[in-house]
């Protein structure tokens, strides 16, 4: 059962200019899409707001998808912006159910930046890349003078093909449903922040900057059937992701927020800052939300995959309230997630 | 004939820092590319350093390709980021034969820069996509901190596919093979120039900016096998891309420099700065290399296409000296016509 497509209420976008929090993947940043880049462009895949544009073509089904990587400090533990140009999207193809067949990389250069800044970067592409079987085929450079950039921003491109096993659609979530997700929460945006020295805490952690595509064909081979939707929460993090999802698909999703894999230097940064764990970035991981009846099996798929060893059952779907996302605590009382409000954390892709 | 694929020699990139040069378009950013990105991300699809890379899907020649636009000031006579954004990546999908069938848009936007900015230059690429033909069908926005980045750059990914009739390779050029340009150069470049104040001249001219498609499309109607290669000559002029033509086909370039269509205005104003219109940039004009018995028509066909009234055809291809472009003056003498070197007109796209 598909709901029939409703009429959305059109978006106002009246501000004056642009902020940070425009960029940070939130509430703003739906707004100026919806309610400026959208309504111009307007055409019926844009209008699908996913995370890769789908059109048939030479009798296949193509996926595209396009990012721009701004993220300071260029390294941080665990990877660099290189590498995040690479898996995220590659990432964004495949929540969309597409392996990624291309990739194109365009870079604009701050004049001045060593040589050197820009061969390991490179490099670091090439071996994403290598890692998740896919090729750079073209590309281009830009130069600005030193100021008018920071350093350099990439921008890649991918092309895919929709696996022929994908049936994603928002619209088919229904009450029931499980939500899945592969492995603990907000590890890439807060190692950005203490590469940035903004805090003054030793740990250990590092970026989980990765391709998921391993995780999504394991779900493919188990139980393709039962996947209906998938996301991989970056900016925003998961509540925006699951806020997202549950307003295109008119439903409520209940978190039973014990369940969700958390480290504990993540957990300490966010009380320290009053910030929300499941607003926090993430690079490598992904949600999915399943079949009740192939919740089990999609699980334990996700647990065999070499990194997927903490994927967790974290929630399910209800009717009710209405695009809403909620937070069950151990103790049983509830709360209300909403998106990510402004922008905690600027640049952190 | 097709020449064998020869071994290239390996070009060294020694460079220690960026400069504005390597990103001009010139022979500094053809070693970047060819010393350092290249060979990183070796591949067979990228060693062609076309305009666009082709591979097999599904049944059908996908081409795709990805440019990122920086051009400052952001509007100028004639046309406006946005517009420039759609319509070079259309044509660099175009002179690689392929009609454009979708677009992807990605923004980086300086906290600070008015919302009205941005609500002008995403109307201009829908207006340009829409004359183009083409629908955008996706995209990202990110926004970064007021000074580190220059207002707005624009990165465009476009994704088509290679008309059946075309059949371009440049090693398929030969001797006698004829020179085709669509139109006067130089007008892109000239009119940056002079909207930046950099020079205190009243013109009236005007960027080029526009779809080339229909230029292409009018060749591949008229004389499909005798089209050999085609390029839009953007960043480093006609000089530039002949001078690659000549190398990657290993055949000298005779230009019949008096047959190339000028402006009065581009003239007078390379000549005050010591510049070859040669090496400006052009954003809407093209250059085909066509078989000689096909020259005439496919002169008649570029004629007849509104806005090619201007077409000429500019020079003949030669067997010597090999890799050369040699520009031959009114009065029988030549000279050697080489690549851009440095960066005479930064951020002309």
């Amino acid at each position: 059962m598909i709901a029939p497509e409703r009429p959305k209420a059109r978006v106002r976008f009246d501000d004056e200019r642009i902020d940070m929090s425009h960029g940070a993947g939130g509430k703003a940043s739906r707004r100026l899409v919806e309610g400026l880049i959208a309504p111009a462009f307007a055409n019926p895949i844009l209008a699908t707001l996913s995370d890769a544009a789908v059109m048939p073509f030479g009798g296949a089904r193509a996926a595209m998808t396009a990012d721009g990587y701004v993220i300071h400090p260029l390294q941080f533990p665990g990877g660099s912006i290189g590498e995040l140009a690479v898996n995220g999207t590659v990432n964004d193809l495949a929540v969309s159910g597409a392996r990624a067949r291309a990739l194109l990389a365009t870079f604009v250069l701050e004049a001045g930046l060593p040589v050197a800044t820009l061969r390991r970067e490179v490099a670091a592409m090439a071996a994403a890349a290598e890692r998740a079987g896919v090729a750079i085929v073209g590309g281009d450079t830009k130069v600005v003078e030193h100021g008018s950039c920071d350093g350099m921003f990439v921008t890649t491109f991918g092309f895919g093909e929709i696996d022929e096993r994908a049936n994603l659609d928002p619209r088919s979530v229904r009450p029931g449903d499980r939500v899945l997700l592969s492995g603990p929460i907000g590890d890439h945006g807060i190692t950005i922040l203490l590469a940035r020295g903004e805090l003054d805490i030793e740990t250990n952690l590092r970026s989980d900057t990765r391709s998921v595509w391993p995780f999504v064909e394991a779900l493919f081979a188990t139980c393709p059937r039962g996947i209906r939707w998938m996301r991989d929460p970056t900016r925003g993090g998961v509540a925006t992701s699951l806020n997202e999802l549950a307003r295109d698909a008119r439903v409520a999703i209940a978190l039973h927020e014990h369940t969700i894999p958390l480290h504990d230097h993540v957990r300490g940064a966010c009380e320290i800052l009053g910030l929300d764990p499941l607003h926090i970035a993430n690079e490598g991981q992904f949600l999915a939300i399943v079949a009740p009846e192939d919740a089990n099996a999609a699980l334990a798929a996700l647990r065999a995959v070499p990194g997927g060893e903490d994927a967790a059952l974290i929630g399910d779907v209800r009717a009710e309230p209405l695009c809403t996302v909620l937070g069950v605590t151990g103790y049983g009382g509830t709360r209300n997630i909403d998106m990510l409000v402004g922008d905690p954390l600027p640049r952190i892709c």
